[in-house]
């Protein structure tokens, strides 16, 4: 495409937040990505629809006007950033571009999460690469490390704080004392959280990144829709009280595992969940609107990154990081197709899932009964009596009818748990639905 | 070299704890590393000159004695894995193996760290690539997150936990309030400092490192004996008191800081000394041989890396994902060399130093003086006298003739604390050289 001094040209479709953010990078920072690669990177081409919003940047020699398939065609754009946001319209560009021997960067997790194989599928029939480093925990260059840095493991386990919003609630839920409602109303009044907080809260975008993940670290194809998933609704200050006295924190965790069985079976767990962690771990100390996740692999060991999840400039970071690294493949390529999907492993695989109900561990339970004294008597005999072994019981006088009382278990199976809290929830002493928290220990 | 589908051959010498994990991990993980790459990374040959010694690991298929020139002339190798350790030797095969046309993968920060302009040179003539993830904390893929993830960035700040025996005694001094000395020696008996320490618990070890990536986050080179290096002799347990009463701990830190002049000019701060960080950084939380390395970056801002600096297999985990990275070059490349130098800047200069007179910053003072009530007076006056204001200060009696000062600066410059420092230490009522550990704020 270029010769060996030349720049590669750059088209950007979608002109909002992030793509401004493209944009005052690659003006900001052109001597040191210069320096870097040996090369200049241009932005050529921009489209949007909207082309009257001043984005307070220099558009100076950019070709910006809304004809998206004359960005595609263009033969000054060498690689395709899309950051349209949504599934048909930025799928549609994605495979034009692909059509036309374009590379292609995205920041589009919920696209990937859901169209991912008929994406990766045409890039590679295409010969070109799609790279994504800012789906997954914004800034932070963690798709990099499972794709090269520790590309000689076998990644036992990937737990990761995947959405900032969530964390900045939990934070702020431990530190006052204060309800959900207040703290999300508030985190929304600052921006942390939108309007209709549903995506962040219930865990969908954390779980859209953890698919992303757990197939870049398995090689697996992950059905994003079929992965457990459970928000930070319901968590109460006493648990998060509760979880301090106990030595933990409360974090809504993406958590990947492969479980390798004696006959070499591979087969994943993958979940998004609040999780006690032990409050000394790293994973524990994140707080606020940052990510981190931490990947353990079988020579590595622990392994932990942190940094900003979302927002314009470490979005950008991470874009401009993609374009980077496909310059760099395509100057080492020649003029040919560069080797396609470097990005991904070469073999995505089918692998079987590990369900819920096999899956061991030990958890925080916060039950509701009336204020009788039989309560916790009838509790730990139901527990006990499908072998849920009781570690700790806490229990606090509500001041009306209603006593709460929290018990930590020992390591059970999620089934006997399952069937456990079944029968305590039948019990007429019980006045709700129990809660459920995870513990991980191996943090 | 090789086909699509073929193998890359590498050739390891050196045959110690670090390459005995290397082939383990390309034993064990050769499903995995396969997967990933679409093809076999195959250990062909080893040389060393203990043929005897039994490593425990399956050598069927590897051809092993101790002739390095005839591993480095083996067609058989396209990659080369320098673990020799020292200077001259394996400087001599490095530059060998590049004269081959071999790329070579080394852990030898000490060897880069002095010689790295002549091989890093030497391997641009020869237009192969020379990788060295290994050099730096160990298992944590920081040269990457450099040199591919934020490299769309200026990197404002590096802030390491860089050796891991420094980083045991200081977290074990913490906890226990022993002195030093005591904790050297269990330190050493456990395996996790040398019989002689000086390499590590001086700093210099952790200078090597500095010196790499300073150069890997500024394209600076950076001449390895001007780095001003302090290490972790002479802290006392009363510091490590004191600082926790401040809000900070005290840890090992290798630093490197960008000063942009207002002309453009760039100049470069790195330097190696104890450090009070605040104890609600994710920093401050890297405990026991853990290392860590915090970037901040301007578009990205505050990042970090955390994992095992040192150890057979998180060592090779690190050497293993540049062999993998070098892989993925050479079969993209064809049959042609891979452009050389890909893992340092395209242009590595010369930049400025930035004198540590200088640098401002708030520091902790250690004085000893007589048990004279005049003493305090004394020595806030001769730091007012340079304009070097105080902001707390502990007295604490020793229980004989003599009493411990602790002063926390205000932000004053080094050189006028250096010149307060000098007047006090001529004071007849100071009894001890004052010590000086510096505070880093933007953790």
């Amino acid at each position: 495409m270029s010769g060996q001094q030349d720049a590669i040209g750059v088209g950007l479709i979608g002109f909002g937040t992030i793509g401004t953010g493209v944009v005052k990078v690659l003006q900001d920072n052109a001597a040191e990505i210069e320096q870097r690669l040996g090369f200049p990177l241009r932005m050529a081409r921009i489209a949007d629809l909207d082309l009257e919003t001043d984005r307070g940047v220099d558009l100076t020699g950019i070709h910006f006007d809304s004809d998206t398939p004359g960005l595609i065609a263009d033969p000054n754009v060498d690689i395709v950033i899309e950051l349209v946001g949504g599934y048909d319209v930025p799928r549609k560009f994605i495979l034009e571009a692909f059509a036309a021997g374009k590379h292609v960067v995205t920041a589009n997790k919920a696209l990937l999460a859901v169209h991912g194989r008929e994406i990766f599928g045409a890039a590679s029939a295409a010969g070109v690469d799609i790279a994504f480093e800012a789906a997954v925990a914004g800034g932070i260059p963690i798709l990099r490390a499972l794709r090269e840095g520790l590309a000689g493991n076998k990644i036992e386990t990937v737990l990761g704080i995947l959405n900032g919003t969530t964390n900045y609630v939990l934070t702020e839920m431990e530190s006052t004392g204060e309800d959900f409602d207040v703290v999300l109303k508030r985190a929304q009044e600052l921006g942390y959280a939108e309007a209709d907080p549903t995506f962040d809260v219930d865990g969908i975008d954390a779980a859209h990144k953890l698919a992303l993940l757990t197939t870049m670290a398995y090689g697996a194809e992950v059905v994003f829709d079929e992965i457990p998933t459970e928000g930070i609704r319901g968590l109460v200050p006493l648990d998060f009280e509760l979880a301090a006295e106990f030595g933990y924190r409360i974090k809504l965790l993406g958590i990947a595992k492969c479980h390798r069985d004696d006959d070499g079976t591979e087969r994943i767990e993958s979940r998004v969940n609040p999780t006690l962690i032990p409050k000394s771990s790293m994973l524990a100390n994140v707080d606020g609107a940052m990510n981190a996740v931490e990947v353990i692999g079988n020579a590595v060991g622990p392994t932990l990154y942190y940094g900003a999840g979302a927002g314009e400039m470490p979005t950008a970071s991470a874009v401009v990081g993609d374009l980077i690294e496909i310059s760099r493949e395509i100057k080492r390529g020649g003029a040919g197709p560069v080797a396609p999907l470097s990005y991904l492993p070469q073999h995505i695989v089918a692998k079987e899932s590990v369900s819920n109900d096999e899956l061991m561990g030990c958890a925080y339970l916060r039950f509701t009964t009336k204020n009788d004294p039989a309560a916790l008597g009838q509790l730990t005999g139901a527990l006990g009596g499908e072998s849920v072994g009781v570690a700790s019981v806490v229990q606090r006088e509500d001041g009306g009818d209603s006593v709460t009382i929290v018990v930590l278990t020992q390591t059970a199976s999620e089934a006997a748990l399952g069937r456990a809290l079944a029968k305590i929830e039948a019990l007429p002493v019980v006045m709700e639905a129990p809660r459920v928290i995870r513990i991980e220990e191996e943090v």
